[in-house]
């Protein structure tokens, strides 16, 4: 028997990339109404570019080797890196802000769990080099319209939006946290909603004082952000407020809420933080991004602000198919042609051809066949209509158009079919 | 400063993923006309799918290592391993011709040299479980059209046909070759046109007897193939004959001609085989496929008979360049909206909104900015027109719409802009 596919990488069959296209045309029909253009890169980097900046979570799981040439080479396992080389070595060039997506496959190196996948491909849309949030409500927005493009409003999709300066500042004026501190009570945020009780240990770690000093009036910090209004009335939120003003603005209120309980496990973001989940949050998230202002700089040496998100085909096509069900192939073929006896057979292949010529789908049988095994043929590939070549029809110069659902039948002049007949 | 991309992989900015984008809406554009269905596998596979039964230059180049999990992986070099294990898994259930393509991204890793990448895309599209020249035709008009739509004629491209069961016929009936000695013959006639002396130097070798015994006559033969003539009124050339027949009765016979010294480096081609080349022979092939009848069975347990091509993107890029240039990027903004002042900027924001609803591609300044440095950015960006929004517009329900190429303007309802308005 053939050699099955490696654990966590899928043999994607055409009924199957129906729904990665259908995914995949709506990442690109927003990107492109948003004015982004598309850029990509190579599937295999320098470790190097990874494990200088990227989190904690993607060096461990980075699917890295040594390659021939003795290099540390590793699957790229997220576009940004990549994205701030090319910046840097356009950066005079480019007309700031830069809007750019891709579509990179991607993988990682994780323990096999619950169909967890190794490799996935992910929408990437960045804007380069604005600092204002109009540039976080931009991207936001896209990432709202894609799942809007497939289908689904306020009831089915939810944004979550936070931002690290305003949990900053309400850290350090109310719990005299710190730049040092900072990163680890952030990451105890990251944790509480899904862990409390890890969160929480955390805490007591990184803090000391156990749960009568601060680690606990932390915790009680933590449980208050469930209702964001007095953050969110914070002088550090007024970029926030401007970014929700805008999609407001734009008739997306609807979908978006404040939830400073949104970390981001990434550890570059320096703003806006944003993620898009399932209404119901039985799925993980649609897609998580936000702001990373230094991060080029430290990739790439140029000193651009950055506002970004990457959306996942996975969980975007689990909601579709929690909606849709399994994805089902589409007729590939339009128009069979098919021919009464051999005689017929060069015309009928001119035909054929003169119709895909005029971009229609075409398929004929590439053997002798009964003229009912060719229907037979037509219709298993869900052809709209067959047209049917037979010596006395071509001596008129016609052929027999069958509508294949109906069976109707009506004899059509050939030089009409090949020029603009409509099926 | 950024670490650089591998030696032989790419960093593709947007202006070169133009050209790439047309290379793959051509291919993709064909091969829905040919009633083909897309699929897709993943781009890591196990080593024993290709030691077992690829070519020994595609072994040798295997882009090859120990994964994380001590499985010996290698980076897909070819498609049609992960195609046979496809097929198989489904084979009883799939309608017979399956017609199938794919746009793998393929891997080897090569001594670099002039250029050469280790990556490249390369359509592939097959049919599989029809034995007949017909299906032959058919890939390779789908071949042939693909270069059409890119705008090359039979002056430009050329097609060079042949069958090894032509040649193994002759081979036997006049030089005594058997089974067991063609694949070596055919080896030497791969090498002919190239490298003459090598060729000479393998067949001595492999026949004994020196130049005047039967490599001496054997180097002859492949001489008098520049004349196909005799071989293709062999018996043996029947379904070559009815694969012309039908390239011709598709209009595409112009671009075709038998050439017997093709012989396609891969070992597993059992029948027709061809090449598309530029005219000017000065780049490699364009495109190299043909009849693979046993390879299914060896790779995948089904016994089911194969014809396809692989097509790659980086010869006909190299083709488009000639001809076209380097390549430009197009306007990724369509519609540039842009404030009289900042009072004006949601009413903006709302109107962009609505535009990118029509789908049209929008875009606007992220931070405040005069006027005249807005529309500096629109036209940079090669919008075709500029929207401005100011007070006493507004207060009217009017925006002034500029045309940027000769900046005739003119005042238009906000409520037609957002319906239908033609810009």
């Amino acid at each position: 028997m053939a050699t099955g596919a490696l654990p966590g990488f899928r043999d994607v069959f055409p009924d199957a990339l129906v729904r990665r296209r259908r995914i995949f045309a709506a990442w690109r029909e927003v990107a492109a109404r948003y004015g982004f253009e598309e850029y990509d890169g190579p599937p295999l980097e320098p470790v190097e570019l990874y494990t200088r900046k990227s989190g904690e979570e993607i060096v461990e799981q980075l699917y890295r080797f040594v390659d021939r040439g003795e290099r540390d080479v590793a699957l790229r396992p997220e576009m940004t890196p990549t994205l701030a080389r090319m910046v840097a070595q356009r950066a005079a060039q480019l007309k700031k802000p830069i809007r750019w997506f891709s579509l990179p496959q991607l993988f990682r190196y994780e323990r096999q769990q619950r169909g967890r996948l190794r490799e996935h491909f992910q929408l990437n849309m960045d804007i380069i080099g604005e600092a204002g949030p109009l540039a976080d409500a931009e991207v936001i927005a896209a990432a709202v319209d894609i799942v809007r493009v497939l289908g689904f409003g306020p009831g089915d999709v939810r944004a979550r939006i936070s931002d690290r300066r305003v949990l900053a500042a309400a850290l350090a004026a109310e719990h005299q946290v710190g730049p040092a501190e900072l990163p680890a009570v952030l990451a105890a945020l990251d944790k509480f909603e899904r862990a409390p009780e890890a969160a929480a240990a955390a805490l007591e770690r990184t803090l000391g004082g156990g749960r009568q000093g601060r680690a606990g009036r932390l915790l009680d910090f933590f449980a208050g952000l469930a209702d964001p209004g007095a953050l969110l009335a914070l002088e550090a939120a007024a970029p926030l407020r401007e970014c929700l003003d805008a999609l407001r603005a734009m008739g997306l209120g609807g979908f978006v809420e404040v939830d400073f309980r949104i970390v981001r496990g990434l550890a570059y973001y320096t703003g806006m933080v944003f993620e898009l989940f399932d209404a119901a949050r039985s799925l993980r998230a649609i897609c998580g991004g936000g702001r990373y202002d230094d991060l080029l700089e430290q990739l790439g040496g140029v000193n651009l602000p950055c506002v970004g998100f990457g959306m996942g085909d996975v969980v975007l096509g689990e909601l579709l198919g929690e909606r849709d069900g399994p994805p089902r192939a589409e007729p590939a073929v339009g128009v069979f042609v098919a021919v009464v006896g051999e005689a017929d057979r060069p015309f009928a292949i001119a035909l054929a051809h003169a119709l895909r010529e005029r971009g229609v789908a075409v398929e004929y049988a590439l053997k002798r066949q009964a003229l009912g095994k060719q229907l037979e043929l037509a219709a298993s590939r869900g052809a709209r209509a067959a047209v049917v070549l037979g010596p006395d029809e071509r001596a008129a110069g016609e052929a027999v158009v069958r509508t294949l659902a109906s069976g109707a039948e009506r004899r059509v002049k050939i030089t009409d079919l090949e020029k603009d007949y409509v099926f």
